[in-house]
């Protein structure tokens, strides 16, 4: 008896997994204990896939009949549908399921973690979050013996090399992603990476892996790069900082916040050194301290690995009887609205250059109840003979920045708010 | 029916062990699916763990009886014997055993492999190699869709810290010792510490996990820091590097090389920039790329965090009716001698100051068939009016340098062989 496994979409990353099962065989079979045997690849696109050298004995476009005729099926269509009914056609055949498909997970998880569930099967989805990074198996499985207190991850590999060509070749935004396009680090419609909704699918996962509880696409307060100036990226160096795009699941006395934004990251923070397209997970626990892990988060070859890694653990649970994790949301801590998160902020405003102006400032700051951490004040290199001030301030809710730059925006001596970023990275 | 847990050895990590099993049981408890029950503390000082606050209807000085009641065995006591014993009877009654024990795993690991297979029972070790770091379960676990290369470890806290007190407070070694041993990152003997062999322990589970073959301490050639001078600290920065005590567990296409060697590691590598105490694990493999762990590898709290993990894991699989992973040595890649192993390295002399030095020193290299990647030369500080050379080369087998420092010394333009350390960290 072997073990059938079925690939379902073959593209970038099905292709190197079609490969890597194909070439490796012996070796995963003897990890496995059991063979493992190849028994289909379904794809819409046949010819595409015979070109690609697979065997045309293999190819199929019937993905439904395909998924249950496997022990194993290999999900990386990517999307809602029908990768959703693919799945869940595949458990409720007796097969358990891989997949990379992170925005059906973030959108509708328990769907599918209740048919795996139910069904007996696992479902595995380490390359849905940081590709090669071992990241679910850590914060999934590894982390079991302690409190996970706060996830930080860089976990977009397209905004993480937009941002880092920024600082280090002092370009625009939009000239960054017109570099990271043609470097093949960003597709031709990048909205999804640059808007952070990418970062925010991987963001639910990580929460929901790290408390224990479902937290979903749609409870995730996103903001993207977008607004991030060249200006923003030459003032955080200045200051001791890097503009970094986070996936922040950080669990607070309330509840869980989750979210995704441009942050400042302080130089001596690990995550600061995390350069170009690469990937990081932050990890803070209770009794382990913090923990990062490090690598490449995307491609289809490392996605591939994470990918065959999850095929050879659900294999291997087939032959010694054993059962992956299952998502048990026994915790179930409720997910905090956006005005609950708090950070420390960095404001920057153009203001009136004369005595006083400080006090005013400072005057709003503390009716807000937000503390000033420091201050900096250079000259303003316009014409209008005003200062730039940039203030950091200790930490607060997010209602209360909001309140603060209101407050700032009325006040006669501040010509222009210019930038708000958030501060993130403080040991807890 | 609970799952009843023993933990054998109550020093600093069991009693933080006791402390989370105790505290935390509910939460533990529910990541099971089933109760964890704690059944007994066994200690040769059984007033001290009662001192500790351990409910003293619990604490046992008889190990050998309290394995035999336990369906999870936690040994901490450390070292062979009765460490080994315990840990078989358990297992022949029936346990699952987690052990923190590298000594005894790298000396007698296919003892306990093989008890554990025989008796159908788990053996978890995550706590054995860089404390709170998952680096078991990630390369145990996680890396079995890929192929490891290469694990450069920085896996031992103590020489870490001494380092780089030295490359940044500018200290000797004897006082960077004193430093860490003032601040308890350092015990009162440090050798085991100092001389590497804590870290070649762990480099051999590394190498036996990594390449699914049984590699045991005396399969690892092991050089501490003893020889790091404050001069070779200095002179690392200047060009370009750090000095770190590093694990090298290498696939080559003969065999394997384990070995544990201070190193010179370009500033530019993520190694390098490990501070501190902590602990990094940098992997490279086939399909993934690099991937690199980093947290806190020692202390009380972060490894019993990773016990209980362990402990929570052996229990699902009880819950479940699975298996964890079991040591496979299929592959059984023979494991090559030192002189196999193939490094660049940096050599430093003191030479004569006129013309046609650098010639003859360049023919001695090439004689040795090793080929120079970059020469740098100062005038020497001392009185005799020699100059100081530093000599980079490209790859070269152990054999081929230890070849070529016989051959230097013997030339008459050479006054001494300063300093010869390997380079690593180039990616494969």
């Amino acid at each position: 008896m072997s073990l059938r496994v079925a690939v379902v979409g073959c593209g970038t990353v099905g292709s190197q997994v079609v490969r890597l099962l194909t070439t490796q065989v012996e070796d995963l079979s003897a990890r496995v204990g059991d063979r493992l045997e190849l028994v289909g690849v379904a794809d819409l696109n046949r010819e595409a896939v015979i070109a690609q050298g697979v065997d045309p004995a293999l190819v199929t476009d019937d993905a439904a009949d395909l998924v249950t005729r496997a022990d194993i099926v290999v999900e990386l269509i990517g999307g809602a549908e029908p990768a959703r009914r693919f799945m869940l056609a595949a458990m409720a055949s007796g097969a358990s399921v891989v997949t990379a498909n992170k925005a059906l997970l973030a959108a509708d998880g328990p769907t599918l973690y209740d048919a795996a569930a139910a069904a007996g099967v696992d479902l595995y989805y380490e390359a849905a979050v940081a590709g090669a990074i071992p990241v679910v198996r850590v914060v999934r499985e590894g982390m079991h013996g302690d409190q996970v207190k706060r996830v930080l991850g860089i976990v977009n590999g397209t905004t993480n090399y937009v941002l880092d060509t920024m600082a280090s070749s002092d370009l625009d935004l939009e000239r960054a992603v017109k570099d990271a396009q043609r470097l093949g680090y960003a597709e031709a419609d990048p909205t999804a990476d640059v808007e952070g909704h990418d970062a925010a699918a991987k963001a639910a996962l990580l929460a929901s892996m790290a408390f224990h509880s479902r937290v979903c696409l749609a409870d995730v307060s996103c903001e993207g790069i977008g607004g991030v100036t060249a200006d923003d990226v030459a003032w955080a160096a200045r200051t001791g900082h890097v503009v970094k795009l986070l996936a922040v699941a950080e669990r607070l006395d309330a509840g869980i916040s989750v979210r995704v934004h441009p942050a400042l990251v302080p130089l001596t923070h690990p995550l600061a050194s995390v350069r170009g397209a690469l990937n990081a997970v932050f990890i803070e626990a209770e009794h382990a301290g913090p923990i990062m892990l490090y690598g490449q988060g995307a491609g289809g070859e490392p996605t591939a690995s994470a990918v065959v890694s999850d095929v050879v653990s659900a294999a291997r649970n087939r032959v010694t009887g054993g059962q992956g994790p299952r998502e048990s949301a026994y915790a179930n801590v409720p997910v905090l609205p956006p005005e609950a998160a708090v950070s420390r902020f960095q404001v920057r405003m153009d203001v009136a250059d004369r005595t006083g102006v400080l006090a005013k400032i400072s005057a709003a700051l503390a009716d807000a109840d937000v503390s000033i951490e420091s201050v900096r004040q250079n000259p303003s290199p316009g014409p209008r003979g005003l200062a730039h001030l940039v203030i950091t301030t200790h930490g607060a809710t997010e209602a209360a920045r909001v309140a603060t730059i209101a407050a700032l925006e009325r006040l006669d001596v501040v010509d222009t708010v210019v930038s708000v970023l958030r501060v993130e990275g403080d040991m807890l």
